[in-house]
């Protein structure tokens, strides 16, 4: 047996099922049944030493950050520190989306600096090692494509995103049906280029049982990628996005029956009343899987608040049951992201995730509300500020904005008018 | 006849419904029917020369913006600043919260000097008074309430929040009730302490047929406070806050009975899974009476980012039904915002305003969002930053982040493997 969900299967009880089970608050055999049924992954590759984590069906929402470099900016320093940040903030995982400079080494580089649970998009380097080497993605070979994801498995890369629902059937779909922004996934347009161009089948989806064996033999989750998610509110929910999650549902089968652990992406620009029934479905589609939303972003108009508008659909999203939140920062559709974009990224799809664990783990979540609004009702500063998502904003808007506040005074915004005083002091004079 | 809902009560189409029903590309009719049965206001005081605007079912949400000055931080010039940073930025109508230094000048600077939809508190500067003339709150008389109304009328004001639901059985049940964070609402503070102390009614419910002539007179539209909103995730829905809303609700009819304008004031601190149910509670409990929302904000763990909390209640809330969202900034539970936080929450909650316009009145609102997915597909930069909900903070991320962009690179996120340059060029080479 190789995968958590083989073991999960026969019954056996590994280290990495204890550890989230402590984690969670959940029974171990909660934990074990979800990893068998494929409702819930531990992403974790045999290779990598990492703690733990699970990712679906009952358990708190998590938090993914991109990071990685392109080839117009491609400082690795910065890659790693952008990787360190996100981790301190917060992050649960990683994705390195690097498409700059040396993408082996940039890799190696965050799985030995950064102990944190890591994702990649091989189709990415097998692309650009194409394009480097013929001046044209399109000749990417299928063996260039199973060599960069065994070289990612190998190196202990945690799961990968595949796009193999782009299949010969979806390409086609594309060509009759008009969309505004046609396909926005880059992995996904790889691939759909390299149909179109070779009249051939997407590798990823006709030898897909030995994309399961690579997978099996790390461990190495699948996250199966959406190419096909809507790149604005006026595509969202539509026929290729929808004929594409069929054939993930087929796979995710395949996936489970292999004894390969595999999530599911989900869009994109998705109109906020949509978001629920995007969830719905791909929770009966795909029988439960893991569910990982990029965004959804609900209203394509805010470029440079993006990290906004996705902070809105993805806690609509982990309300009605998606399991993983991709973070969208600021410079979406605009840049790459700097240090500071990755921060408040993950902040603030934090955030997303922990209003929605209120609703899903509402014991457990509940209890870090509870705590920051009694220090709140006792007026107690250095409390509330520890206890805030991010105690050195509070600090910083504190000094600037109420520099006269002290624990016996409100914050500016009342000062002397402040309704918890007031309320005490007429409270305590009625007894 | 004095209201726009008693000209409309008696079939007189008024200058005022002709210009909402042309902005709301909707018919004449339309809005003297929600007029005349009070789904729909259009706050403006017979004696504020502003444009009109309509709030209610079937609308566009609208947005507003809080200033004021403090006992800390009273800058005038600062405030009316603010005001004009706030119109600029979108607020359809601001609101004045000064508990500092002269603040009928101040009311009156901002009515001359800045022609939006103006609100005011008067409790706030009633009770400020009573405390500067003897040295307690309490000790504020109902003329005083009254007359502080009355002079907010005269000046113009085109609508004001009145805590008229606050009562001695309000109050009663306050003690009987457990909250973690008790009354957070100012005006609702002051006058629980004022009954609590003074053993008698709230003069503003006591007297709420005076409080209807004074509003009618006017045709200042009455918003009746939340005073017993909830502070935290934990008081959120409970006995108190809906039994204010009961009283809400018996308070709407009497205003509609008597031809005065009124909108409901909603929470407050929600979890995201109770937002539409409490929009759907006020909307039947008050009879389609327009709701005006703070917020919501869906966790409490979060100072420093409740403009982000409050744009994900705010845009469930405005999915759900809400008809009208009261910013919140980033130094809400901190201090006062300065210019730059007014400027950031006003387009924040734009945001959160139009991601419910893109349900509510989809034709409409949609037409913004094709328009910049339609550039992005463009590969035009100049038409997506013109059209983005903020330019100049695209400008800059753009400057910043993407310095080789230009109208025929992609952006640094992805550079030459732009998504959308290669599908166009391999869609091409197909035909």
């Amino acid at each position: 047996m190789y995968t958590q969900m083989e073991y999960a299967k026969n019954g056996k009880l590994t280290e990495e099922m204890k550890l989230v089970a402590k984690i969670e608050e959940v029974t171990e055999e909660f934990i074990m049944k979800g990893l068998a049924a494929g409702r819930i992954v531990i992403p974790k590759n045999v290779k990598h030493e990492i703690n733990s984590i699970g990712i679906g069906e009952g358990l708190t929402i998590k938090v993914n950050a991109n990071i990685g470099t392109s080839k117009d900016i491609c400082d690795i320093d910065l890659e790693i520190n952008k990787a360190k940040v996100a981790k301190k903030a917060g992050a649960d995982t990683l994705m390195d989306l690097s498409t700059g400079g040396d993408i082996d080494f940039i890799r190696n580089r965050i799985l030995r600096e950064v102990p944190i649970c890591l994702g990649t998009v091989p189709i990415y380097q097998a692309a650009i090692d194409a394009q480097l080497k013929n001046d044209a993605i399109v000749d990417m070979t299928e063996d260039d494509i199973f060599n960069t994801i065994e070289k990612n498995a190998k190196n202990g890369v945690d799961f990968i995103t595949v796009h193999c629902g782009i299949n010969k059937l979806t390409v086609e779909t594309i060509k009759k049906h008009k969309r505004l922004t046609g396909i926005v996934s880059r992995g996904g347009t790889f691939l759909a280029a390299w149909i179109m161009h070779n009249g051939r089948e997407n590798p990823l989806y006709e030898n897909y049982d030995y994309l399961l064996e690579l997978a099996k033999k790390y461990d190495m989750t699948l996250s199966l990628g959406d190419g096909l998610r809507p790149g604005c509110i006026n595509d969202a929910t539509d026929i290729l996005q929808i004929q594409e999650l069929l054939v993930l549902g087929e796979l995710v089968e395949r996936a489970r029956a292999f004894g390969v652990q595999c999530m599911v992406e989900g869009p994109g620009h998705v109109p906020i009343d949509q978001i629920a029934m995007n969830v719905q479905l791909e929770k009966t589609i795909c029988k439960g899987a893991p569910f990982y939303v990029l965004g959804p972003i609900v209203t394509d108009v805010a470029p440079g608040y993006d990290h906004i508008t996705s902070a809105i659909g993805g806690s609509v999203a982990a309300m009605s049951g998606a399991d993983f939140l991709c973070y969208v920062t600021q410079t979406e559709h605009i840049g790459l992201p700097d240090i500071e974009d990755v921060k408040e990224g993950v902040i603030v799809t934090r955030i997303a995730a922990h209003s929605g664990d209120l609703i899903r783990r509402k014991r457990i979540a509940s209890r870090w509300d509870y705590k920051i609004s009694e220090a709140r009702a006792e007026l107690n500063w250095d409390k509330q500020i520890n206890l805030a998502i991010n105690p050195e904003k509070v600090k910083t808007l504190l000094e600037k904005r109420s520099p006269t506040t002290t624990a016996e005074k409100g914050c500016s915004m009342c000062g002397d008018f402040c309704a918890i005083k007031i309320l005490k002091q007429y409270m305590k004079s009625e007894h």
